[in-house]
């Protein structure tokens, strides 16, 4: 489904905004009507997409594994269930792309490493057997980092083939980035769903922590381990999110506030803490800030009170306690979680193993067990403390990375706006809001702990705001 | 190792009681001296140990797989380390038997049911990956029920061949009843730990949940799965749990409280609150009831304070909000939870699962996710009612099981007392301390949240109390 194409007239406004450089996005919410009114079909919808995945697939080496057969047999059955005016859920016929970091029963898992080469596991991850029993179409694996914390991998940016499309979840962002298609899953352990959704030109939703399962996914560090969405459109981002904690929950956990087919209605932020951090004097890309800028005027002017720390003592008390050691430490955590089972591909393949695997298994020895469980204690404190300092604001504003995707494909890019929310657990958006040369920068909008629905309100009303003005 | 063996005379005070039923019980921390003078070797203990296996695994069928040649070369390994005075942990050269949920790269992991027939993980859970490390000797996979909630194995109990050794951990606890093992891991969702473990005269350990990581261990109800340890002596139950926990930590929680190679010292208890349950007038054997009231009667000669239904109020509160539904209902937690991966098998192999898993399942799809969250929401509020009613008492003191171990093997016996502390996520001790009709039958001790080193402490007075009255 290009630009123009059938089932666009439905939604012209959440349809992106043009600079948002990701015309190509094809939706399966918008996608809906079509198939219900007997328009459209989840097969026709699929071949679409799969013509954009031969035009383009060379070239962007997105896909670890496609499964065309499967996909096109779970689209017809698909099909017939919206014939017969029954379809199986809200995610009926939907296609999706899976992290090849999540185990599916159809295809290899290789966890972006040869230390998983040709490894085949029996069953779905939770997350893709909600999204099977549903009735989504399952098109493919798409190409991780390795163990989604490798330095890079074969995938390139759908935008400009010399940059990186940011990791670790690069296929996720690149697929989805260049319309193949409408929605894929990711996971954020510091940046690895919002960074590349924010240098491919689509929205990324890394929930509240625990609000999905991550049972069946491969680990790296449990306490900071989120499943995440990258979606063309807001919509099939939260469905998507909305349809795996439904069909499911985590056990033991909250299930995301707000699910449901529907995106929740716009809610205009009253007041928002813009976060700088220090970053912003130290990497961010003079565009960049200028587009942020820009952005940040349009909400001033539709009466969005900005308070940052220039002006707001919680705003300006939440930036030194964030940039007061709080990632160094918390990477500690994330080492000391590594030892299962990143201590046994050492000690097999340590030759495959990448260096920053290898120096934080190394940290990890050489800590003592009260040492992590006092890391523990202080990052539930640093969220007490946030939660305090967030009171009056209905969230906090910054940028998803510092600039448009860097050239070249040695590393994926920074990471540094995005380990904060992801340290903390906090619900947060990239939203494909800015450009800069014509590449695309992602909005960063964070939540309250648990109030992931509210945040996509906030979300969806900035989006339409950006876009009206 | 017999009994009169080498190394008896090292710890006479912590010699099992010889009415327990477990004479045959061997145990790591009594020969650890031995390894260390060198009059004994773990590759020496090990042949003791399979001679054992030799002459009884006909019969107990406690194995769902044996590696005797990587146990040898593992064990030869431990020794020459004893050799250098380098040993690696405080598990260093102990055979350790794994239950066939928990996934090891060096044997098939089947989790009792032909669903995962010939399935062949490439790593080991982190319980194994810590015991590995540590240089423990992983001897074999112990037989399990299907999925650790099935009605039945092929495995009996050692002590009278046409009864059930209990279950779901029947191999561990056969093994260990049988002198074949020191110690064996089990796992634990209602009774599968402690109930084998009375059955078959050993020690059986749950603790508080969380303390000790299940990654890796095919799930059934996350919020309810827990780590077991089944051993000859409380010292190797408590050594294997200790180094389990200070190895890997489990990700976001708590260490074990008091983990220590070393037994904490013998604690008095001042005041146990004795539980009865509706389960004493409804099942319990008469001759068992005698055998406990004989314990509590030497249990108050040395002082202790025993408060129950009949003369504390604390103890009818408990009494009765425990038996008030919540075992039902938490069920229902326990069916929800199981959607993931067991909707998978029903679909797959629906005439290889039993009758249970279909029965849970049917009940998770009609629930909506606001029952689910509410019933979490109803056990957290349980578990503060039990730590208040708890507050004036050192632990709470009731039968492991309703009697000795059954005859038959249509299914593994009553969980009717252990699912309380269970679904509370309390630590528990099953204590070989009594004797119906020359079968064992386990004495619970039931602790307070993230004090295990504390109950341990307890169950250590109480064992050398009731051996030298």
């Amino acid at each position: 489904m290009g630009e123009g194409g059938q089932g666009g007239e439905h939604h012209d406004q959440l349809r992106l905004p043009e600079f948002a450089c990701n015309r190509n996005a094809v939706s399966f919410s918008h996608a809906l009507p079509d198939f219900r009114a007997g328009r459209d079909t989840p097969r026709a919808f699929l071949e679409r997409c799969l013509e954009r995945i031969v035009a383009r697939e060379a070239e962007l080496r997105a896909f670890a594994a496609l499964n065309i057969d499967g996909a096109r047999a779970a689209a017809d059955a698909a099909g017939a269930r919206y014939r017969a005016g029954q379809p199986l859920s809200m995610v009926d016929g939907c296609l999706v792309g899976i992290k090849d970091i999540m185990d599916t029963r159809d295809m290899p898992t290789r966890m972006g490493s040869p230390v998983y080469a040709g490894w085949q596991p029996r069953y779905d991850a939770a997350c893709v057997q909600a999204l099977r029993f549903g009735g989504a179409v399952i098109v493919g694996k798409t190409v991780t980092t390795a163990f989604a914390c490798g330095a890079t991998n074969s995938t390139v940016n759908p935008h400009d083939s010399q940059r990186t499309p940011g990791g670790s979840s690069s296929g996720s962002a690149a697929a989805v980035g260049a319309g193949m298609l409408p929605v894929a899953l990711g996971t954020q352990t510091q940046g690895s769903t919002l960074r590349p959704a924010s240098f491919c030109g689509a929205v990324g939703f890394k929930p509240t922590h625990g609000a999905l399962t991550m049972q069946g996914v491969h680990p790296i560090s449990v306490t900071h381990d989120h499943l995440g969405v990258i979606g063309g459109t807001l919509e099939d981002t939260w469905r998507i999110a909305s349809h795996i904690s439904l069909a499911n929950g985590n056990p033991g956990q909250a299930f995301l506030d707000g699910a449901s087919a529907e995106l929740p209605a716009p809610a205009k932020p009253r007041r928002l803490l813009r976060l700088y951090t220090r970053h912003w004097e130290q990497e961010v890309d003079p565009a960049a800030r200028d587009a942020f800028e820009a952005v940040l005027e349009k909400l001033q002017r539709a009466g969005v009170v900005l308070a940052g720390r220039g002006d707001d003592s919680d705003a300006a008390a939440l930036e030194q306690a964030l940039d007061d050691g709080f990632v160094e430490r918390s990477l500690d955590i994330t080492a000391y979680e590594m030892k299962w089972p990143y201590a046994q591909y050492i000690a097999d393949h340590g030759q495959l193993m990448e260096k920053r695997v290898h120096d934080r298994i190394a940290r990890a020895q050489t800590m003592l067990p009260a040492e992590y469980e006092a890391l523990l204690s202080e990052k539930a404190a640093m969220k007490t403390k946030v939660r305090d300092l967030m009171r009056a604001a209905d969230g906090i504003i910054t940028l998803a990375a510092s600039g448009p995707a860097p050239v070249g494909h040695a590393h994926t890019g920074s990471r540094a706006f995005l380990t904060y929310a992801t340290f903390l657990g906090l619900p947060a958006f990239s939203l494909p809001l800015m450009s800069v040369g014509g590449l695309p920068v992602g909005l960063q909008l964070i939540g309250h702990a648990g109030g992931d629905g509210k945040l996509c309100a906030l979300a969806r009303w900035i989006m339409r705001e950006i876009a009206a003005q």
